[in-house]
């Protein structure tokens, strides 16, 4: 097969847009043409002749020569805008833009089918780890049973620092900033959200599964303390970000996002810094594990570059999991085994606590190891983050609710 | 794109033929028909009714209804007539051979092109590490400065069991190939036979280069030690046995395999028992590392079932990196860091030894750490086995040799 030449308008020229600028100009073997680049800020210094941009993104999406657009702009819904322009006008569209993504999917899929034309996009989740391609291609007839890890750099970034290196919050979330690991708005990094949009686009291509982000948990790193680092250090865990998607002996799936105590003996331990993992653990392949920078315009624009070259050989999605007999359905009525340190005995009425295994109480800390209800704590997770509760989840435990669950009274609760 | 139907005709039904069959039998949405599959021994029992089965080859081979050869045997040289023969007869192949791929590489891609069909081998290098993939399709337009990793399930189950819990050498061979994770002979394994041939098929999708079995130098694990275990534990490494392939400056690829000390900052520190885990240093990316089930029926299966539904696809291999602008070529001209445990003086001035920076000598136990030319040690590749030498490169140092090598002269090695 030969490949197709493609003529390319560019949304966006920050981190990522300059990374693919520069990967594909030093890339050898390999010529696109980027024709023109969409920005926003007239004010901006470029590194490039003013001959290359434009601010009218017409010029791009009606210009008949342009065949491909690679959207890299920060805001979701105005990429949402142009993405669906560009399908409807039988344009390819590469994106990064998991928040877009992850919000859209089914709309987006739609369009694609309608005007039958590819929308690629490696570069949304786990920066250059080819998570995506590897789970259509590879695991096409494969049956799933699960998929974890580190799909955020910036609070990987941040939780490496803090407990390893003993650096302030505010002073790591800085330096991801600094290094370009970090977003425009850190809010959807460390609350958890960007990991969701990456586990929801992800459960599409394991399981077939179309979730939508308000179905989906999402507790971050925000409420962190002190004393969680030094419980998870005595027993010798390290706390990451785990967004999690299990699928059970029922053909149903659960999808979540929360901090993890991990032990030495599971892979995403030595997944440090910017760097992500992803664990996928297949019926006949076993385990495997994936680990590559998840962050910065180099490693992303990599990923940006590979589905480009792909669209050259006329390469798009199949979405195999989605159009198989078994269907997977989501399923929220979980119960996981979490740590979670409390203010007041009203919190864990509020969170769904059942069956406590440990507790601690001293003035200042206050903690229970226990099963929480996974739809309970997703009512109240505004409260979580505003009562500075820290949860994390621990020994990957995380079943059907089904499974006898001893329900603690909330007298019991309160007396603790 | 719809997918093709496809008739099998499937050679070899030992551990990986099997675990085909059951990964085909129970996987979800896919339908593949193996029609025949031929064997060698009427004598052993099988599985499966006799009607599945054919001592004539050619019953497959010249049945124009049969469209795919699954070519799963043990023997190298049946295993490429078989081939050969079958893509002259214009029937696409899928193998898992590593040693009939990376002895007649050149002539197989010849009759591939000659013929127009696809020869998929994932299953050839490293079980269930869709790593062929990931170079053809994710690294296609970035430059690969490294590849290196743990190809064989066999040694490095060996390794674990001998290092970590102090079973014998023989006991650990027998507990592989009672688990099916050992070849039928193991020399091909513990002499890095096997990881050598591997590293030849991924050089040729990393850099582009067809290299000769017997241009590169293999050592393997036989000679190791009770001293060597100690010495390593002692440093903090574990002792893995690493085939690399590394790109120098001046487009050159050097590609040895040798024993390796492991430090546990490298993440194939963590890749234990019947793993494999491959390291892959690219321009753009980074670091990206993928570990996964190197061995046994299922893993080695699934590989071998992605190929098959990738064929069905209208899958092949573009060599992309052989068709590149920049041609790299290979360079035995290195030298490496080592440690060296030796019986006689003679021993170093027969092993190319340069620049000694620690020595040890007591009546039973003699090593040194070194500078090694790997021109030489290939050279005298049956002079280590023989006398039981064991060598293990250190601190990833390899270096093109025109960098200033301090040789040793025959008399100083010898008064050591």
């Amino acid at each position: 097969m030969t490949a197709q030449k493609l003529n390319i308008g560019l949304f966006g020229f920050g981190c990522v847009g300059q990374g693919l600028y520069h990967v594909l100009k030093n890339s050898k073997g390999f010529t696109a043409n980027i024709s023109k680049i969409a920005i926003k800020d007239p004010h901006k210094k470029r590194s490039l002749p003013a001959s290359c941009f434009t601010f009218d993104k017409a010029e791009i999406l009606d210009n008949p020569d342009i065949n491909v657009i690679v959207e890299l702009i920060d805001d979701a819904e105005e990429a949402f805008r142009i993405v669906k322009e560009a399908l409807s006008k039988g344009k390819h569209v590469v994106t990064a833009n998991k928040k877009m993504l992850a919000t859209h999917l089914e709309e987006l899929l739609a369009l694609t089918e309608q005007n039958n034309v590819s929308l690629l996009y490696e570069a949304a989740c786990c920066g250059s780890i080819p998570i995506i391609r590897t789970l259509e291609e590879y695991y096409d007839n494969e049956r799933i049973h699960s998929l974890s890890g580190i799909f955020n750099g910036t609070t990987n970034y941040i939780l490496t620092k803090t407990i390893s290196e003993k650096l302030s919050y505010a002073q790591a979330l800085k330096q991801a900033q600094d290094k370009g690991f970090a977003e425009t708005n850190p809010v959807s990094d460390v609350e958890g959200f960007d990991p969701k949009y990456k586990a929801i686009i992800l459960a599409l291509h394991a399981f077939g599964i179309l979730a939508r982000p308000e179905e989906i948990l999402n507790v971050g790193i925000t409420t962190l303390r002190e004393e969680d680092i030094r419980y998870a250090s005595e027993k010798g865990y390290k706390i990451k970000l785990v967004p999690t998607v299990k699928r059970f002996e029922d053909g149903s799936v659960g999808i979540f996002v929360l901090p993890r105590f991990i032990t030495p003996t599971n892979p995403l331990y030595y997944v440090d810094n910017e760097f992500n993992g992803v664990l996928v653990d297949g019926d006949f392949s076993g385990e495997q594990f994936l680990k590559g920078r998840g962050a910065g315009g180099n490693p992303t624009g990599a990923a940006v570059l590979s589905d480009i070259s792909a669209l050259s050989f006329g390469y798009r999605y199949e979405f195999k999991k989605r159009h198989q007999a078994e269907k997977n359905t989501l399923n929220g009525n979980l119960v996981l085994k979490v740590y979670l340190r409390y203010q007041n005995p009203e919190d864990l009425t509020q969170l769904g606590i059942h069956t406590i295994s440990e507790h601690y109480t001293s003035e200042t800390y206050k903690y229970v190891v226990a099963l929480a209800d996974l739809e309970e704590l997703k009512a109240s997770s505004d409260y979580i983050r505003e009562k500075g509760v820290f949860i994390a989840t621990l020994d990957d435990y995380v079943e059907l609710k089904e499974q006898k669950v001893k329900t603690v009274k909330r007298e019991a609760l309160l007396s603790i």
